[in-house]
């Protein structure tokens, strides 16, 4: 399995997509209009948002994808078309351009909204758009693509990974954006997925809830669940494969690629999150089960005061412990052991529940990289699990106080 | 019933109190220790924080507190006593110390610390301070006493309500220190509370859970719930009412004052929120059942990107439903109206779960005020409640960024 960090979404074969500006932003450099198509038919399956208010694309795709059968992907961003009257109408009117401009059937179309809540989207501009965004569709389009959905994103989030199938060479790329309301418990935000394994729609739903249970939610950026967070797969069968219809060896190669992509793009997501310096990554082992370790890793990655001392590279371990404490998770606080890791090392800085003497030097050494990992062992089992954030800044305060205007 | 703002723990009758500087902080104008007693012994009761990772100091409190008897509270700034290996050992020093200098059972006092997590606490600088501690004690110490409680608070916290019971005049009074590491579902950060009525320790508790039900346990700061949280009564009778043993007519005034004391000190603590500039309540009404209407209020209160839009004094709504729509509760989103509330009007932005036309140059003007309630209407029962939060700034991530130092 080889990961290509310049790959994305037209890597597997068979997928074009674009992204124009189209004047939803009133922004000229940015995009905010994509599209992506699969010269076939593909198998089909998505995760949504947990919040009840959830966006109106997300009852459009929720239904195009009933028969487990998409070709396309509408996105924009600036409006999330979210908490409109009329919000349904005009994300079914998206996936009817969409369909016209590709010569496809409405009803194959997945369609996304990002950016701002409770705003009117206005079908003018991607009216007008989708001419340039139809004649600019390409296998080397992705990055534009992953330009065009970007909002607060500082970088452009796009992977994807080589593997076999049966011999035939096989690829899933994807496609994301952040990087704020991100929060455990949902199909974070919106990343769009494509392979060209051959794979039925019900094992592809599978494979995708299992690859999301383990990457996107586990990433908190700032505990805010958001509405229209999507995560969409499209598999087009064209690397030949024999097609995958029940959990046998091939399946278990597929889901290790979609977690190879799931993973990468939430540790982007995570280090991009908004106004974010740090990628910050808890480990947490010897849980008692599965559920504790997630529960202690999002409570650690949640907790604004560890993520205002990441931020400061301050081994304040007192906040981790509390915020195990607080956890809910049944755990004896006693044996708790807790090390910080990174580039430059690793610092032990509490042992069975108390503090130990330590280098605030070497700590504050470690802590000053970019990608920190709090290692948590609880001694309690044989569980674990990783949860992934990043620090609070005054960036995301800024970012986030007046994001309207 | 009368609110006096000068008021606090010794305005009751029979308490007093002081605050010193003994050295535990190496800033000499803090006060970092504090003393307070009563003439006679009282009945107690106290409620606590439900980390797992729990404070030396509650340990032992909740054993003194066994038999609803107390007569002294002692407490620290500065180091928080918690995660040491030999943190009982010291809270239980600490009130042999008071003991010894006031000449009581070590078994009445109550012994609270807060500051640093994982520091050991140094006995000697509290051994030093007792004498001077106890010589400054007076009827007008609760300033001083509140002063020493003091962590990250940039004002004092202390109020006192006087209330009549059987014909005599009756007082409550109340010290606090806030303001990080806040959060619901627990008696939030140390208040210690004093009052000349005579009631049973079993009624005490009941009034006190009642009391921290709708205030302390409706407050927010940064939704990290701390180690050290403690709320405790003291009642020395000395006001002379027929004793309250049980549910009658003096029960329900005595709650009445105790709620209007939580209530004023939980306001007071959201205000003075770790970089707050502003008090955010969200009062949430038309719910099923109280729980609903709970749940709803604090998910507003807590969520960082409502809480960082109040900061920018932006009208952005959208965030308020998101946060609604991700609280777990049963509500029906399509219904929800939202009002945003201060001294310089009311404005409607949301009715039915959708977006309308306001102004926003009147929202603006309405949210540029340091008191802000959000008022949410469910229009699906008729239960409500109110939760307590206030905005987040820049000066909450300088504060916690590197707070050991």
């Amino acid at each position: 399995m080889e990961i290509n960090k310049n790959g994305g979404v037209t890597s597997p074969k068979g997928f074009q997509a674009n992204g124009v500006h189209c004047g939803i932003r009133k922004n000229k450099e940015k995009k905010d209009l994509m599209l992506l198509v699969s010269e076939t038919e593909c198998d089909a399956a998505a995760v949504y948002t947990k919040n009840l208010v959830c966006g109106a694309p997300i009852t459009v795709t929720r239904k195009n994808l009933e028969n487990g059968k998409a070709r396309a992907v509408i996105c924009n961003s600036g409006i999330a078309n979210t908490c409109n009257a009329d919000g349904v109408e005009k994300a079914q009117a998206m996936c009817d351009l969409a369909a016209q401009y590709l010569g496809i059937d409405a009803c194959d179309v997945i369609v996304g909204s990002t950016g701002v809540i409770g705003q009117p989207i206005d079908l003018e501009p991607i009216q007008n758009g989708m001419k340039a965004l139809t004649d600019g569709l390409s296998e080397n389009g992705s990055d534009a693509a992953a330009q065009a959905i970007m909002t607060t994103d500082t970088v452009q989030k796009s992977v994807s990974v080589a593997f076999e199938l049966d011999g035939k060479p096989c690829q899933i790329g994807a496609i994301a954006k952040g990087s704020g309301m991100i929060h455990p418990n949902m199909a974070t935000m919106l990343s769009f997925i494509t392979t060209d394994a051959n794979i039925s729609a019900e094992m592809l739903k599978k494979a995708l809830v299992w690859g999301v249970s383990k990457s996107y939610n586990m990433l908190s950026v700032d505990g805010d669940t958001s509405t229209n967070d999507t995560v969409a797969i499209l598999a087009n069968g064209l690397c030949g494969n024999e097609r995958i219809e029940d959990e046998n060896e091939n399946y278990e190669i597929f889901c290790q690629a979609l977690f190879a992509v799931c993973n990468y793009i939430v540790r982007m997501l995570a280090k991009d999150g908004e106004g974010a310096t740090k990628l910050v990554i808890c480990d947490v082992h010897g849980a008692k089960t599965e559920e504790i370790a997630r529960t202690c890793a999002k409570s650690v990655i949640c907790s604004p005061l560890v993520k205002t001392a990441m931020f400061g590279s301050d081994a304040n371990w007192g906040r981790i412990l509390c915020a195990l404490g607080y956890a809910g998770a049944d755990i004896d606080v006693s044996k708790i052991d807790v090390s910080f890791i990174s580039r430059k090392g690793e610092i032990v800085v509490c042992q069975n529940g108390a503090g130990i003497e330590f280098s605030e030097e070497k700590a504050k050494e470690i802590l000053l990289e970019d990608e920190i990992t709090v290692l948590v062992d609880l001694k309690d089992g044989e569980a674990a699990a990783t949860a992934y954030g990043c620090d609070l800044t005054y960036e995301y305060v800024k970012i986030n106080g007046d994001y309207r205007t």
